[in-house]
């Protein structure tokens, strides 16, 4: 959440705290440790790491870059790869459901790579007595937004479990996508003087969601974000190296659970380099705001599902923006923010009265099963 | 189930119904349809297919085989992908647990391919409340259990559900395995004459879960044979080659959810072939027997997770089952049956008694949860 500012001591304190080696205290699950922010983070660093890590794993991007070699001796394949569960309440919503997520949601973590997102998994959860009229348009669903992405679901899987043992379905959905060119995109590689970029309004998904639970009786437009970002990022590596600048993105990722502030407290932290975002220049719907302001949410921790950050090097930035204003998923592209050296790790927020507020990485859980 | 057999009119009966096409005529999802028998294929045929298919989904092999093109022009690599989520109930159980469950099939639906199993993905998905320790048991195990089989987890996912939305656990992984020869393994190539072989006693895993449930209070030492099976795969495969018969290992396939039974009909139906197996010569544990008889299940549908059946031709049978016999996975392989041409997609058995009876594929759900 963001904090009131306060200057050099408490960066300090913070840096200190970012450095210790996260340890995971809890004794059971809570719904936090799905949040994708600091909770999830403990579990999976202090955790999931301990046991599985492995120099792949332990990069903790949004996808495993992999090289296939083969036994021939051939040139190897270059391969992205990465999974998701879906378990969103409710599964049909405005603009999207589960199925379409499943699809979108995993052909951009392959994406966010500048891979060419090619097939995908599909593992199917399924709970005693679900109705085949929702799975039917639930794979319709899938199928549409495979079929749109460019992607074939070509291995699956189906589980049931007994009534009250998994709540309606879940969907697992795994991809593979092939990186053609030399671009070595990762959280890792912001660099000091590079400009944030996002694609458009944020919180749209994780705000529709809230409503369509219908906790509070909110009559708005808001539909989800969902949308496959491939063809937005292949349009924006294909500008770099138009502008001769092919290695200038140097970071993407999609701000999904934990919104905008988690993922570039992720870069900040991956990369050692401070992140400051200007509150007047980040794009919210006017509705969007208006609705977590009820909700009491804060639209920079809203999961987003169709929304990208990438951090470029500033000398093209002004020209990908433009490109990318030419896609109609980068219609209200950005400038919000840029990396500067000190005090790293962290992420900071000039607010619209001129001020400064440290925007932390999510703490607790705000908003379970947005996804 | 083993059904009493009278000649050929009961065989045209059952083959008329085969060539229908399946279609799902349930309003709701039940157990069947996780059960790996016939309401499975109904509802992957009737209804998965319908909206996801594709060339490569339509094979309904247990892995999908890719052609990964690369853009440069150089020789593809070909890979093998397939996903499965594990719903066990127990999580822990006589001879492994979920996490084992998880690396050993997902390596296995790819070693049955001939691929060289390399990276997982690991998909977990939580209750609110499990227990970190049970949690950090199943990472040791599967920790383990990836070291064993030589493969890495590259990539995962986690996500929380509330209390009551889900039993404990589930577990996704999928895998990419690389295929460096030129086999075509697939259950659409048994051919006539072909000998079955299967690398040891079979019910063990499914009677061990059935029993750890501790519904019928039996104490055996029976306990899951949840093992990775792409070493002795890749040993028979050298050994086909070593004998001259690079291409002679036909069809390759773990008989999971369904058994023996299920995995074999499956055959039949994707080879047009009849299927003949032999009561005496398929190896099952005196104690596996006494608890199925106790239990009321018949061995040959319940589900093995260290087992494989192999349609192979057969003048390399017997030379490939004294190579497998080297192997201490296939201590115990023998032949079991063989190919014959009529009535074809139709699996029989020769009994005890010198009588033969239709195996049909399983009906109905006798062991909900099983992996």
């Amino acid at each position: 959440m963001t904090k009131a500012f306060s200057p050099s001591p408490l960066f300090e304190r913070v840096e200190r705290a970012r450095r210790r080696k996260r340890k995971i205290k809890d004794t059971q699950i809570t719904l936090a440790h799905g949040s994708g922010g600091r909770a999830m983070h403990e579990l999976v660093e202090g955790l999931f790491l301990e046991y599985l890590g492995n120099p792949i794993l332990d990069t903790l991007e949004d996808q495993a870059i992999l090289d296939i070699a083969q036994a021939n001796g051939h040139r190897s394949a270059r391969l992205a790869f990465t999974t998701d569960s879906y378990v969103v309440d409710p599964i049909f919503f405005p603009g999207g459901d589960i199925g379409k997520l499943a699809i979108h949601g995993t052909v951009n973590d392959l994406a966010m790579s500048g891979a060419r997102p090619l097939y995908l998994s599909a593992g199917f959860i399924l709970e005693e007595g679900f109705p085949i009229d929702d799975l039917k348009r639930i794979l319709d669903s899938m199928s549409s937004a495979a079929r749109e992405a460019g992607v074939q679901i070509v291995t699956g899987d189906t589980k049931v479990v007994q009534k009250g043992s998994a709540d309606r379905l879940f969907i697992n959905t795994s991809g593979i996508g092939v990186i053609d060119s030399d671009v070595r995109i990762s959280a890792a590689r912001a660099q000091v003087g590079d400009k944030v970029i996002v694609n458009g309004s944020i919180g749209d998904h994780g705000t529709t969601i809230m409503i369509a639970r219908g906790e509070l009786e909110l009559e708005t437009e808001i539909e989800s974000d969902t949308a496959p970002l491939h063809l937005l990022v292949n349009e924006m590596l294909t500008e770099a190296e138009r502008i001769g600048a092919p290695d200038g993105i140097h970071s993407l990722r999609d701000p999904t659970r934990g919104g905008v502030a988690t993922t570039l407290n992720e870069i900040a932290l991956k990369s050692e380099v401070h992140i400051r975002i200007f509150e007047g220049k980040i794009p919210i719907k006017d509705e969007v705001q208006g609705a977590c302001e009820i909700l009491g949410l804060d639209p920079l921790y809203v999961a987003n599902e169709g929304k990208l950050i990438a951090i470029v090097s500033a000398e093209i930035a002004e020209q990908l923006v433009a490109r990318m204003r030419d896609n109609p998923l980068g219609r209200k592209a950005c400038v919000i923010g840029e990396v500067v050296a000190e005090p790293e790790g962290i992420v900071s927020m000039v607010t619209g009265f001129g001020g400064t507020r440290i925007v932390d990485m999510l703490a607790g859980e705000q908003l379970p099963r947005i996804c």
